[in-house]
């Protein structure tokens, strides 16, 4: 519960209300000195990555503060998840116009939950005193040379997708007050993303090109053709769309499936004979579909029935187009 | 030279401009996927550190590009310094109002001086629009063991300081037209701190504990005796006061040396027979000064020909009393 805030709270009492007590062996420093320090596991590879989340731009100024702290690490959770990567630990800056213990301690128990059960430990960060953002940056290991790279699909491998696309930008598009449990479903998938950890990793060695999906399959995809020098002929009738995703969007749950964004699935490429195993890799809760595969050429090519189809405008786009 | 921007500029545009060509053996994968996959030394502690700067709150919204981008990196590279670690690799999130290809290049620029000198490889990081921000993340390394903590000052050490103390705050206090030498050089420990690298490196083993200057040498070594349970007698007199400072902030010199802040030297303790062995590490561009000693108790008191002498207020506090 949060504890009733100070007169005038300073950056030491943001830090004790972010900072959880833990003990890891391989932490040898963590949060209150001027740096962590840590032990790599021995022989492993170390994989950074580092998100951005700013208020307005990447999440609704309402958004609840624990949704805020899942999402700062979830979204840098599946860019490890897209390498392969077993999380170890994350350092977290966060702006704040204001200091609300309630609001911090929220934002915290958003983060940490998602933390404790992924195998992340909060080594360190900085607070600050600004416009609301947080920028998240984690680390990971791998065996070398196991890491899943955007580059490496070839012609004649299928393109898998986890998950259900176009749930999220449904749920991000739905009035707070919409009713019912369809609503609550997509609501929750673009408030609570899952970072596809174990599915990831599993297809170290597997997968021939991996990459998470943030800013729309269509778009995402056709980073992982340019990478890997390849063209991708995909079927939209495959497309794994949720039947809440189907109710509540209707003639548009393609276009939300396609360029909607805020998904953090994985979509990767595997050879054709190891379809079996991949689609092993499925679960309950996040299911594994073949929705093309991988041609000689360039660029991404959406079809039904045989015939193309033209991808609806509103990809995501950082710059320039943004909304 | 930077190039002309696009009509519509996007990230990846961003992206280019800020990412040198590098070619390091350790880094089996940059930026341009999901995460960057580096190489441990083997045998050596991680250690990382994160800052954040936010525009009006930790520069003038007026600092050059080029300075703002140093900065970013340099607050980093003087917490990495306060550890006893070697500087490797760094990520950066940054946050655009908007697309300016001549000022994203000049803040590459600074930047990249800095890394190149350093040995620090941008690995990795996040372009996005909003609010002028910039969050950098980097990692060094050390042998397991010999990183210099906050704790570990015990009665009868010496304190130490490195540079001239007071000069950034005076140099950020000036109007941006003050003419002559003096002002210049000020104006430039502002906007160019130099992180000593090379003293924590050689501090380790030495030093029994350190951190770095960033809020005031008397709050920040205040939090220095916290950590390590013990008290510090410090002599305003032995302050080493640049003669520019003393030429340009007069009465004020002294207060500002104590609590003006964005120093980024270390201020560092070590055994009292150890001390031409610190003094020996001064070099013409960073001087090394004895400033006082450890004692049994808590608290930081500054004297003036053994009185006790009140330390101006001006500490700066990144929530609650800030400015």
């Amino acid at each position: 519960m949060p504890a009733p805030p100070p007169a005038v709270p300073g950056e030491a009492d943001v830090i004790r209300w972010l900072t959880p007590s833990t003990g890891r062996p391989d932490i040898a420093v963590g949060i209150g000195d001027d740096g962590a320090v840590l032990a790599p596991a021995p022989g492993q590879s170390l994989v950074v990555v580092t998100d951005a989340l700013v208020a307005g731009t990447h999440f609704p100024a309402d958004t609840p503060p624990d949704a805020f702290g899942h999402r700062a690490l979830a979204v840098n959770l599946s860019d490890l998840a897209a390498m392969g990567a077993v999380p170890r630990w994350a350092t977290l800056a966060l702006s704040l116009p204001a200091v609300d213990a309630g609001w911090i301690t929220a934002f915290a128990a958003g983060f940490h939950a998602l933390a404790a059960r992924s195998g992340v430990a909060l080594v360190g960060g900085d607070t600050v005193r600004g416009p609301l953002f947080a920028v998240v940056t984690a680390g990971g290991e791998l065996p070398p040379g196991t890491a899943v790279r955007r580059a490496g699909a070839r012609p004649g491998d299928a393109v898998y997708v986890t998950g259900h696309p176009g749930d999220a930008v449904a749920g991000r598009l739905l009035p707070g007050t919409a009713p019912g449990p369809a609503a609550d479903y997509l609501r929750r998938r673009f408030r609570y993303p899952e970072p596809r950890l174990a599915t990831g990793r599993a297809l170290r060695g597997l997968a021939t090109a991996m990459l998470d999906v943030s800013d729309g399959l269509d778009q995402d995809l056709a980073r992982l053709a340019a990478a890997s020098g390849v063209g991708l002929v995909l079927d939209v009738d495959r497309l794994p769309l949720s039947p809440e995703l189907r109710a509540v969007a209707g003639a548009a749950a393609t276009g939300h499936a396609l360029t909607g964004g805020d998904d953090y699935e994985l979509a990767f490429t595997a050879p054709a004979d190891a379809g079996a195993r991949v689609l092993a890799l499925a679960t309950p809760g996040c299911p594994v579909t073949c929705i093309g595969q991988v041609v000689a050429g360039a660029g991404v090519r959406w079809q039904s029935g045989g015939r193309d189809v033209a991808v609806p405008a509103g990809a995501w786009q950082h710059f320039g187009s943004e909304p």
